[in-house]
């Protein structure tokens, strides 16, 4: 399903730099057996198998409900309760999922930042919308949604009424713990659960990412099947010839030789936000200890007319993993034109997605010779499998990248850093 | 206008770390005097004052005419002709602009990529709309949008007849040369010029950026006024009391020691394309002879929770620069709740945007304790006015930061080298 080259990353490695196999093969194992640090967080690596399959009933019938009542569905979360979601929404339906026609209702992420600009906003939008609600959060205290959250709920009662309001109400928190737990009990709202052996950002699989997913019409079927396949082929595989160890591996042993800036590229504008979850999923992995690998992205072609001119000859400290798929469901062509001012002609009957293909072969091409190594990742089409595999297949290679680089790729201890100035500065009580 | 605060920053230098004045000065002197490198293209330095007063009312009557005669405004362009106008559609109407309800045309942003999947779903969402079209580009002949306007233009014949379409065509090039410029004789589109002394990052505010603008319902007598009164006072003063030199000054040396990312943070989702415009500015000026400084950017507080660990933690190879606008129209109270399930009673009746300006101290605080140098720019409000101050104060310091590290901040020869690649590929004659 995926193909991984990276020929245009191996001529920027010596055969010492390569991270020898055993380092690798231990990464995988401490990471599959539960012996490496942070294991209490391992529960996404076997998910796609053992996921709650009557959870996974009632997310689908929770979908259609909110389908039936409701022409939006606001979604409240933040980091791993949110780029995920958007990520599989905007990738397999549309950047432009809420201007398009469509049978599903429209979403709205919200919960993700304090700007009452962006939410009163949001809220203007829905003054003649029946909407539902989807609140996203581990502990149900994180100040972002638990914000947008209050204000949200008050607005569904004036509108709905107590009764109402609760109908529409869909938590996806911890199974036992929390505040948005308790509140889920006491209100008797739908409550869906994110494993406590599952941190945020490796939660797209979970009811985290799926509920949302699914109201917005993914087929979350595909979208684990995919998984399971992706789980199948790459943790039964304890070779180097396993795509994932491969990716990990190069990596890391780029990076050891100064590479310190990954940039993820893709030619579909599409991917924009599924490059944003995989910048939290590395960065927040593996950026600790006073090192990791900078996770960057861009959007091409367009990017090539911004951050292109320093990818080609900026700092060479630079590696690009490319992200492409295969298939194109529909294509446009160039039309002929009588009189061929643009010189466009010599392109003339040809598909964009074709010349989009050379665009892509070609930049990889530069900007390899430019000194950047570039790997790509293939899949044959953007769809709901392709997602699975990508998925599982970021995911996996980030804990073993982040084992071979030595730290705990299931921690983010620096979050807690600005919350704890934060939270003194408003005079939290314990603060 | 704007206030510079780098006080974040001195402690990660010594005073023998620092920009000696006389090198800054001769930075800005070349820039003005047109001395420096590259000086064919600082056109933009004293366009705020020399602007074509009769083509900004042509711009006015042209935005009119496209709002009583279309639904729709397709932009269309890449890089300089794309971003500039984006950012400010977003920043000063919305990021959900076309969402909103509106008296202005929805715009949607076309030619800056080679995905028919992006091209055929915008084509899709016009099926029922009037339109018109804004095609940008010096040449006429860059690829990304010359394939779009060969398929729009085609559209609109097919739906207005040629007289028809001709009249919806709104052409923004080069004065005197260019395949868009011919076309547009030809046929008689309502032409608009982008100056040749001034290069497509450095554009916003000639008519790529002020006629998609306008349709949107920005003021540009405003956005001029803004930039006209930020050119005069940072044009005037010749000392590092100019928070353009210090801006400029500091980056360069935080890039000497080290800081070779330069991470760039709002906390306004609306300033999402601003970011993005800014990553084009300085990555494509600076990018260049195996140098630069890395220009990313993160979207607050959302990105605490993805990319907050490594801005936190990872490598200490990163500087921040903090866009902060002071005053809020729109603000939001926490809700007081009974029972204080979440905890955040603490905040009840407080406003959103305090919280957010508190959120923002305390992880500038958090980031300066664990490593990153920080700035900050603060704005009184995000409007016109102050977008027009930025925009001047980031072009005016991208040029001052470009000589002082030595490069020409106004070419890019590097974006050509995948184009060769590509033209060969496609069999482009000549190539």
């Amino acid at each position: 399903m995926i193909k991984l080259d990276f020929t245009g990353a191996t001529p920027f490695l010596e055969v010492g730099d390569l991270i020898p196999e055993a380092q690798v093969q231990k990464a995988a194992q401490d990471l599959y057996t539960g012996n490496g640090i942070g294991s209490k967080f391992t529960g996404w690596v076997d998910l796609p198998e053992t996921y709650d399959r009557s959870e996974f009933k009632r997310i689908k019938s929770a979908a259609a409900e909110i389908k039936s009542e409701s022409d939006a569905l606001l979604v409240v979360g933040i980091g791993g309760s949110y780029l995920g979601a958007r990520a599989a929404i905007e990738l397999l339906r549309s950047p432009n999922y809420n201007l398009i026609t469509k049978p599903t209702p429209n979403i709205y992420f919200v919960g993700n930042n304090l700007s009452a600009k962006h939410l009163s906003e949001i809220m203007h939008l829905l003054r003649d919308k029946n909407f539902s609600l989807n609140v996203i959060s581990k502990s149900g205290e994180t100040t972002e949604p638990a914000i947008a959250f209050r204000v949200l709920k008050n607005m569904m009662e004036r509108r709905y009424g107590d009764v109402g309001a609760r109908s529409r109400t869909y938590v996806t928190t911890d199974k036992n713990r929390g505040a948005l737990k308790q509140m889920a009990e006491r209100e008797g709202f739908p409550t869906f659960s994110i494993p406590d052996t599952i941190g945020g950002r490796y939660s797209v699989l979970t009811a985290a990412g799926l509920l949302p997913m699914t109201v917005a019409g993914v087929d979350i079927d595909r979208v684990m099947a995919g998984a399971y396949d992706a789980m199948k082929t790459y943790t039964e595989e304890h070779s180097m010839k396993n795509p994932v160890w491969q990716y990990a591996a190069m990596r890391q042993a780029l990076y050891r030789k100064g590479k310190s800036i990954e940039v993820l590229a893709c030619y579909e504008p599409a991917f924009r936000f599924m490059a944003e979850w995989w910048k939290q999923l590395y960065g927040e992995s593996e950026g600790k200890d006073g090192g990791g690998i900078f996770p960057a992205s861009v959007e091409l072609t367009a990017d090539l007319h911004s951050m292109g001119q320093y990818i080609q000859e900026g700092a060479r400290t630079l590696m690009e993993t490319v992200v492409s798929f295969d298939t194109f469901r529909r294509d446009i062509e160039v039309p002929l034109m009588a009189e061929d001012l643009d010189g466009l002609n010599y392109l003339a009957g040809r598909g964009m997605e074709h010349i989009n293909a050379v665009a892509k072969r070609a930049t990889m091409e530069a900007h390899i010779a430019g000194g950047v190594p570039t790997m790509e990742l293939s899949l044959p089409d953007m769809d709901e499998t392709a997602f699975g595999w990508l998925v599982y297949f970021f995911q996996l290679a980030c804990g073993i990248s982040g084992y071979i680089q030595g730290v705990n790729p299931f921690d983010q201890p620096g979050v807690e850093a600005y919350k704890k100035n934060m939270f003194q500065m408003l005079g939290k009580p314990g603060y």
